[in-house]
């Protein structure tokens, strides 16, 4: 479970340091597909891994909105300041939770059960989904992107 | 990990619904990304995931070449024909097999050593980000995409 979390961050942490050679105006432009940019996905990605561990813990959760964070460096301080409480959460996790129920209200009212398990790798794949994305989009600028090989980045080790 | 690997088999199986629906030209047509088309990205996830199934018992890894198998129906019987063996091995998994250490020899000669947890989780999220690259195609087509939701599928259950 840790290390799929720490593999996201580090791959998430090339795509920033990507999106730095990149003019700002091709990271904000509108694009096919997925919540529609390369910044808007990081931020998205972002708001909902942090709603995610937020929600496990019967914290708030609020709808952070990307209109005010329409540059890499705001994006990169609203990652910093979520990582905390999720770092936090994530290497405090242990296999026991795997079974904890969590109720969610669904739009239309009703009411789903979800393990935190389940829940927990719902957050992995979803950023793996959207980094899948950015590859794509990453080539039709011409460039190429990040690699998202999980082996050979010393994750066991730690 | 079972549950990852039984969120890929799933979502998987729906892609090969989604494409019954296009026109195989379209599964064929080379696009940017990845690697440059819908039924070659099915294909290249199968095999992936069957590679590293077989490279961790020490068995021979062969590579299919996509060439031979230019349609929905010969892709399907291809993962179906590598499925029960991947399967067999995802069942057995047990936790004190992820320290196990795997050496690979790499084109340039040097030999690495992964443990055999990273290369579980390396073919998971290689397969979660390919699907990514899908979506942003189907969108393209102006279809829909397969859901990348993990939780609502009744996974924890099992």
């Amino acid at each position: 479970m840790q290390m799929l979390f720490r593999y996201n961050w580090m791959v998430r942490e090339e795509w920033y340091r990507w999106c730095e050679e990149v003019e700002e105006k091709d990271l904000l432009v509108d694009r096919t597909g997925g919540v529609g940019g390369i910044l808007h996905t990081l931020f998205h990605i972002i708001d909902v891994e942090w709603s995610w561990i937020r929600l496990l813990q019967g914290k708030s959760d609020f709808q952070e909105n990307f209109q005010e964070y329409q540059s890499l460096q705001k994006v990169r301080e609203l990652d910093a300041k979520f990582r905390k409480e999720v770092e936090q959460f994530v290497s405090a996790w242990e296999e026991s939770m795997d079974n904890q129920l969590f109720q969610d209200t669904m739009p239309d009212g009703r009411i789903v059960t979800d393990t935190w398990g389940e829940v927990m790798r719902h957050a992995i794949a979803h950023e793996i989904h959207h980094i899948g994305q950015l590859s794509v989009w990453a080539r039709e600028l011409g460039k190429k992107p990040v690699s998202a090989n999980l082996i050979g980045r010393n994750l066991a080790s730690k």
